[in-house]
């Protein structure tokens, strides 16, 4: 959707947070020039674009506000696709603040959030995929996460879906060619080997596409990794050496963790989320006791699950916790070995620990990211990161999976036209379609921060 | 001091803070160009300066750090004076730091607090008054403390300091002048009255500025008002009311505020800051006595002392405030004037209001501001607001009076000569002279804001 008569009014933002060396309002819309203008000690109006304009900007009442530099950019080739402004003064609460109202006062409207990246996708800058990845690169703090962003901000992913659709189109191609054999010639049965082929590519990418999400949510959001044992094994120990630092309260009475202690590290690029639970054990505690609970809830929760032992579990212990942990990976961890001989659990694999003394933590963290069976990241790597996107990838899967079951079933050529058109939209829905719903972008831009 | 030997190597810092829309790294120094050129997508070293240009920003093993926007500085047109380039990117920590990180490998060094300003100092493009404005004008969140601190960076009070100097060399000159003629025809009593008018001018001139101080500090520190009175009379209620909002707990239990509580507010463009104080009234209660000392303590610290009455006070009462406030501006208020009428307070005028029904408050801050006696402030003031400049200006008086005391007992030209140069010396300290010690810089520069 391009439709620039929508948003005919000119929009400012202070786009920086406040209290730094420097600050910056930004402006965009066909009235950024007139409105600056006004406002600044020095003529822009037939200044070139992309230049920097150092000068006084005055409130309306021509007091200097501040000492700034303008940078000009003019349609199309600024971020939003308008003529657009910044202007980068000190970074103080008040300057940014006056500047910003004087701007409004001038003429502007204030921004509402991500409103600039809203323009940039209605002005065909970027597709939706790619304003969404402008929030996530902001939000990425892993290595992996900032990657993923970045491939989805330079369109891989954009890329892979428009190749879906080429797909998608030949087919429908393919199945009117048929519809246009079958009233001249009346061929019944026409060959679809290609057809098949083709359904069954589109398939298998759609499926990848989606099946890419349970990894790429864990990069983006970090992998829960929950720490759990008996009472005492030395779990905060441990997770104060993976952090790196004293988190958690070490004391050697048992019972000491009865909150949830959470935290994150990098491993090789990728955000682990590190969760200490209470020890479980039997107790009268009441507040022990609801620890336990919540032991058991981060176990339904993380990905992957530490067991510390520091002796050889009971064979009941040992099912309860295979139990739990049935759905997830669950790595057996001996701490205090420096203390005794390595039990023997049940013919699992054991790592050995002592937690107090740093033994075996690196060859841990190895451990656990090889556990999480990650694929490698890079700056081209494709990995659906959004739900938005998950739900469309899904929805795409069912149309396409009509298509192929209707050829099974020799439904008429409308009829598998029809999904899939539908399949064909439920994707467009991922890059932004024709018709994106008004509601479906406030929903995406209702995250980002103002002035982005 | 403009020794551009001093300082060859080529500086970075983050100069946003982190988590905004849009995030800035500054880089300074002679091989500015040759660094970024090996990092950013495009070619920039036959760039024209003060352009713009948008590529990738790439990490010294190629991969994509961030899709940024590059501004161009050719020294000596930049705000350090030297090679300048600013990096805006996405404003997230992550990018922010490994664009500084790269910078730092590719062989910039991290700046130091406020090293861009001091280098501009260092480059000639700012006296040192002018660059410790920089650092207000940052701080500054009123429009009083704004102005002057805009006024002293466009140069006003360096422009008074340079006519001082300008009448300290022709003060000297005529002193050189007199010795001319009485080595040559041995004129003993020249006619002093020029020196005298001249001395005299600069004296008035020095104590005009170092007597602004105390206004300029309080309009940069904001206005310390406390308010005192006996326990329930609605010290807290009026408190919310001057501040607009729930601060201080209102109860109508005696005793309740124990606690000094202390905000801000700005009247006519001055921030002051209101301190509600614990009630005074005998106590047996140890923490209640502790905050009745606390109350006299800031008492003293005022500038203003707001004494709320609901009755009329004993005798006592009325002296003992009155000497406990007798270098500061006492107003006497009275609350609930709902309830009763305005008692006689030994002929002091009695502000009357009604902190609950916020009867009276704003003909309160009018008091306020009319006797905090402060000159109205314009973006031409001049208004010593530094300690440092303060000192200089009283040892410049010190100086200047020795001037004159040695012309009335006619001691040698020499020796007059003498302390004019101390004068001028002492002057040169504000704006920074030829010989500014490096701990002076060290000190003021210390201050700043990293990226700054």
């Amino acid at each position: 959707m391009t439709d620039k008569l929508y948003h005919p009014d000119t929009i400012c933002a202070i786009a920086t947070p406040t209290g730094g060396a420097i600050g910056i309002v930004r402006i965009s819309g066909s009235k950024s020039f007139d409105i600056v203008n006004r406002l600044f000690q020095r003529d822009i109006t037939k200044a070139a674009p992309n230049t920097l304009h150092h000068g006084d900007f005055l409130s309306l009442e021509g007091e200097v506000i501040d000492d700034v530099v303008v940078s000009l950019y003019r349609a199309p080739h600024s971020y939003t696709g308008e003529d657009a402004i910044e202007i980068s003064c000190h970074g103080s609460a008040y300057i940014l603040h006056q500047i910003n109202v004087t701007l409004i006062q001038a003429g502007c409207r204030q921004a509402g959030p991500g409103e600039f990246t809203r323009r940039a996708y209605l002005n065909g800058k970027l597709d939706l995929s790619q304003a969404e990845a402008v929030a996530d690169i902001i939000l990425a703090s892993s290595k992996a996460a900032h990657d993923i962003a970045i491939s989805q901000l330079k369109g891989y992913f954009s890329k892979q879906l428009s190749a879906l659709r080429d797909d998608l189109l030949k087919m429908n191609s393919l199945l009117e060619l048929e519809l246009d054999f079958s009233d001249h010639e009346e061929l019944e049965f026409a060959d679809r080997t290609e057809l098949y082929q083709l359904a069954g590519k589109i398939k298998q990418q759609i499926e990848k596409l989606a099946g890419s999400f349970k990894s790429g949510e864990a990069i983006k959001k970090g992998i829960p990794v929950a720490i759990v044992g008996k009472t005492n094994v030395g779990k905060s120990t441990l997770l104060n050496q993976l952090l790196h630092e004293d988190k958690a309260i070490v004391t050697n009475i048992h019972g000491t963790t009865r909150d949830v202690i959470e935290d994150t590290t990098e491993i090789h690029g990728i955000t682990y989320r590190f969760i200490d639970t209470a020890g479980i054990r039997a107790t009268d505690d009441e507040v022990e006791k609801q620890g336990i609970i919540r032991t058991y809830q981060k176990i339904d929760e993380a990905q992957l699950v530490l067991w510390i032992i520091d002796a050889e579990p009971a064979k009941d212990e040992y099912d309860d916790m295979c139990r739990r942990t049935a759905d997830k990976t669950l790595l057996i961890v001996h701490n205090k070995s420096d203390l005794g001989a390595m039990p023997q659990v049940f013919d699992t694999p054991v790592i050995e620990i002592s937690a107090k003394y740093g033994k075996g933590i690196q060859a841990l963290t190895e451990e656990i990211y090889h556990a999480s069976q990650l694929p490698e990241v890079t700056q081209e790597s494709v990995l659906v990161t959004s739900s938005r996107h998950y739900d469309a990838l899904c929805r795409a899967n069912e149309s396409i999976t009509r298509v192929i079951t209707g050829m099974d079933n020799q439904l008429s050529n409308d009829l598998l036209s029809e999904d899939l058109r539908i399949c064909l939209d439920d994707l467009a829905d991922i890059t932004g379609g024709a018709i994106t719903p008004q509601e479906t972008l406030n929903n995406i831009f209702a995250h980002f921060c103002i002035g982005k």
